[in-house]
């Protein structure tokens, strides 16, 4: 039984990954190229050639203007999927076509349309989920992307009981409040989006941030989760020094935002393509606060690889029908799980397109 | 079909492994963690959070006085499994558990119960097989534990069948006439042990012995095991000149003593724990002989831990039904078969105690 | 399903690969062991004991005159595969007894015939199909065997559809003439063999040509290939300046002749042992000549390699009824499909004699 959802949007690549190169990722277990048009768009099709499935990916396969030219017997795609040349006929024979996705590029990010081949929906990019400050002059950004040789849904629980930060992240960004300091949860279920509320008044400002900030002292630290699923997870988080709140009117300008996005975009059932970002509105030109950012950023997202990654090999040696323990912090990551079992259910039995 | 006998006593470690550092091993299939309370007892429980399966075992989990705190999200357990304490609220599950094990300490051993769910028996200490030599101020003792890459039934026909010193460890304790002594086997069904005898009168002496004893020419050499399946293997060896027996009474000082004590531990149904120890009541203060026993040991053991390595890929890729030879020198081995698989029956299908 | 055909001759070694020395190779799932008697024969037998399964070939294993001694046991067996020697007694079971297998040695290769257990057919050796050039003092032969961590259809579908010179083995032995010039294609029925031919009238001359013969310019480049499934494929190349035909009578002297020989034996489901040899009428006796074919036609199967185990991996991970794409050029590969799929019929379902 399947856990990925099929008939939405997912990351598939920075638009700084795909280029004038091949490029090849593969997205809830489909092997599928990207690379730039002369004219520069995005494109997306199948990573396996027609013929003898051969990647198309792979060297000596090549580029030629707006045509790929397969390594192995010279099969020849365009943009569109569509073969354009084949040894030793003129002929092309009409199914010569490689399944093309649709893609749009948003908030630096190539998103993808994955479908149920057997309950197809058409792509509607309304749909696809914001993140405008990794894309914004307002904000400095900084981002990785990491393997996950562990299933998404080990993903979504990490993000989704941050109370994880006390312990697996002690010492960067996490503090005793996090872990002490109950959430509020709520479930838009028609839009499909899980906010999840820990406001912590007076917590000790963990190195992340007393670093990155200045601020010395204790902080008034919000973390306010906006998560849609499958793919995109918001963490807003407000610092500020304790009691200085936002204002009634106007910018929130004596605190500090940073916005961390997370892409969570299977690559199979047992793997997954970490997409972490994080966008500051303070310190803008500081290249030190940068570097910092990113190398303690980078550091947080491997304390949680090395975890899940464990936690994915403890899941495939355990007994059938084993049972977790869930308390009251795990209100989140049981409704992420819930609406997850709801869309997967969705995607493979009706046709009403999926939020 | 599992080849793993329940409700059993078996060698999880050595008790110098256990100490105040979180120290983990799989038993049987169990990943269980052992750490020593701050009076010195051995504690063993379950090495998964009740809450998200984060292995105890793994940092940044932490021992903090009689409690092991999570690495992942806090959840903090006493040395009886219980649990102490969750993040974000004060109130303790009534079923926030870890399954906890029955130890004892025994002849430099750590033994622990593993039962069978199914049919849970009630651990009795007093049967746990006896190995004095390991903790006796009489003996010398040389030891070690090798992972092996094979099932555990390999492990036993290896042992149970020292016809193949002759082949797999000529040069170090094999010599022609183990291999050509015919051997005497008897079984105590009810005791469940299994006695093995080769008395050689007159017999080449192999290096392992020459260059600890010191004896020059030939010897008299008598193998004597008794094997109590599935976890203690004992083999008594006794080394003389040619023609010096025993005396009618009185303890046997002319001949050299060495006790060899296997303990044989699945680990998983393909992996085993290859505990083995060799204690000798000559020579004891010379750290020379300690060293060449010790050396040697570890390279033959090391000799059987390739041979039984390979058994397990050969096996793994032969075609089912495989049929093998036996000939009259498996009379030990067999019977242990026999054995083992009245005890894998017995455990999984009644509720009677298993010798 | 097995694709593997039983009940044929396959290669299992260049006869200089046996010698004095145990020598292991696994055939169609069967791991043997050859080695060569003191007069010189070559004998293959199974490489495993009959008592507990150790592989023969594996140290302390040892040959003594004509026999081969287990490491594990002492064991001990003739060159026809009997048993004559058990450890602790004098009589020999009637029933320990190694598999043999019949080989012939001809044409510089080991050839053995593996047999379907379930409908045994008698091997006939003049139906082993010939490859003279390998052994004859009118050729220089260069040659080598890869291991593939592919199936070995995947090699089959490689050689029989030579347009993949051009992309694949560009700037070595393709041209773009390859490619682009149709085939005809034949398949004998009665006899089992398939013909395919390929005359590039006037064509550019590969490096790997221009460098050996000495040809500058153009050439008229024929390949004729014969493959009798399921091991022998032979490819008889013939190079000239353009308009350099074959005289009507006598000797094809003013061309250059290359015979190119490939055996093609299973090693497992998934894996496949790579013989190729390179035989040539001219330049006999140039060291550099043949160390330029030694050299170029090792990086031209190492490029086929690098790209059918990648074949492997790309099917390991496809959905079930995958459906690829053929074109005319894949009739000779089709032929050979059809073909093998008979042959696996066959030698699974009837006791006629396969050819």
């Amino acid at each position: 039984m399947t856990s990925i959802v099929r008939n939405q949007w997912y990351v598939a690549a920075y638009g700084s990954e795909v280029g004038r190169e091949l490029f090849a990722r593969t997205i809830c277990g489909e092997p599928i190229l990207f690379w730039r048009t002369e004219s520069g768009e995005v494109t997306a099709m199948s990573d396996r050639c027609v013929h003898r499935r051969f990647p198309l990916s792979q060297a000596p396969s090549r580029l030629e203007g707006d045509t790929v030219v397969c390594g192995y017997h010279g099969f020849t795609y365009g943009a569109d999927g569509g073969c354009v040349a084949v040894p030793g006929q003129s002929r092309i024979p009409r199914t010569a076509r490689l399944q093309s996705y649709t893609v749009v590029e948003q908030d630096s990010f190539v998103w993808i349309w994955i479908s149920d081949p057997s309950n197809p929906v058409e792509p509607d990019a309304t749909r696809i989920p914001r993140a405008p400050w990794l894309d914004s002059p307002d904000y400095t950004v900084v981002r990785g992307m990491e393997p996950l040789q562990a299933r998404y849904s080990l993903l979504v629980d990490n993000l989704m009981d941050l109370s994880h930060e006390t312990y697996l992240h002690g010492g960067y960004i996490g503090t005793p409040e996090v872990a002490a300091t109950p959430i509020t949860t709520e479930v838009d279920e028609d839009a499909g989006v899980i906010y999840m509320t820990r406001h912590m008044d007076d917590a000790e400002c963990p190195p992340f941030y007393s670093e990155s900030t200045g601020i010395e002292g204790r902080i008034t630290r919000w973390q306010d989760v906006e998560y849609t699923p499958p793919c995109l997870y918001l963490l807003h988080s407000r610092i500020a020094p304790v009691g200085v709140l936002p204002p009634e009117t106007g910018p929130d300008s004596d605190a500090f935002h940073v916005e961390v996005v997370y892409a969570i975009t299977p690559e199979t059932e047992h793997s997954t393509h970490d997409f972490w970002s994080v966008a500051r509105d303070f310190a803008l030109e500081d290249e030190g606060v940068t570097d910092f950012l990113r190398e303690n950023n980078r550091t947080v997202v491997l304390q949680d690889v090395v975890a899940l990654d464990l936690l994915e090999t403890v899941i495939a040696g355990e007994p059938e029908g084993y049972q977790e323990l869930s308390i009251n912090i795990d209100a989140g990551a049981l409704a992420a799980r819930r609406l997850l079992a709801q869309m997967v259910k969705r995607s493979t039995s009706s046709t009403a397109p999926i939020g």
